[in-house]
């Protein structure tokens, strides 16, 4: 999660949102991808940081399930990335701050423990929490100000 | 929607789940845009038809917003999909047959009509749902035998 921050400082530093996101393998440990949101950059509306990561470690893997591996991201998912989540099999999610706009896994809704879906996700909240808000109230106050 | 028809039937013709997507502009039915599902060739679990035709679209007009598209898909959009809906403010939604394993616009969830995201988007269900529901039926008697 550390790491994560620090990527999200990266987005930070280039006018994107400041949001970092790691992919690793849960047993091991290794790291297969690692990301922050670059949806202004790419004018691309899924260049999130937890969806940018998941996609590359499926593209480094070659399979499209990442049931053997783990997110950590600052922010709480959105609906988008945690219908991806699903969608790929991620076995465990960590994350920082809540996401009262759009928090798709505890806030708003809690896509990840929804018996429906054909996934269900270990889930761990509240990581660095404190560290990742504050990275997003200070970018969006440099913003506005 | 008989054009996502047509890509969903391309889609079954190499082995991938026959859904098919077309995103055009509302006012002038320009089309931006057109896809079909190609998560197992792509072992992309974000490649969903209407996922990569609103993707391609942002990246036709250089834009992550698409409030003056509309999007045509044959299958009820999953929440991650939906979710992309919402992120690119996608500004209509046209599907075909709902889908009661996942679909995130009527069946499970009504994302698309959430007061508390920050998106609200018109939506139509049940066009052409007879033939798009047909189509996967089909595709999953063969795949099982």
């Amino acid at each position: 999660m550390r790491r994560a921050l620090d990527l999200a400082r990266r987005a930070a530093a280039i006018g994107e949102v400041p949001v970092g996101a790691v992919v690793y393998e849960t047993e091991s440990g290794r790291i297969l991808a690692e990301a922050f949101n670059l949806r202004e950059r790419d004018a691309d509306p899924s260049a999130h940081a937890e969806f940018l990561a998941i996609r590359e470690a499926c593209r480094v893997i070659g399979d499209w399930r990442l049931n053997h591996c783990s997110l950590a991201v600052t922010l709480e998912p959105c609906p988008m990335c945690a219908g991806l989540i699903v969608n790929a099999r991620v076995g465990r999610v960590i994350y920082g701050a809540n996401d009262p706009k759009a928090g798709a896994v505890r806030t708003l809704y809690t896509l990840l423990e929804d018996d429906r879906l054909n996934h269900a996700c270990e889930v761990r909240a509240g990581l660095l929490a404190e560290e990742s808000a504050a990275l997003l109230r200070a970018f969006f106050r440099d913003l506005r100000g």
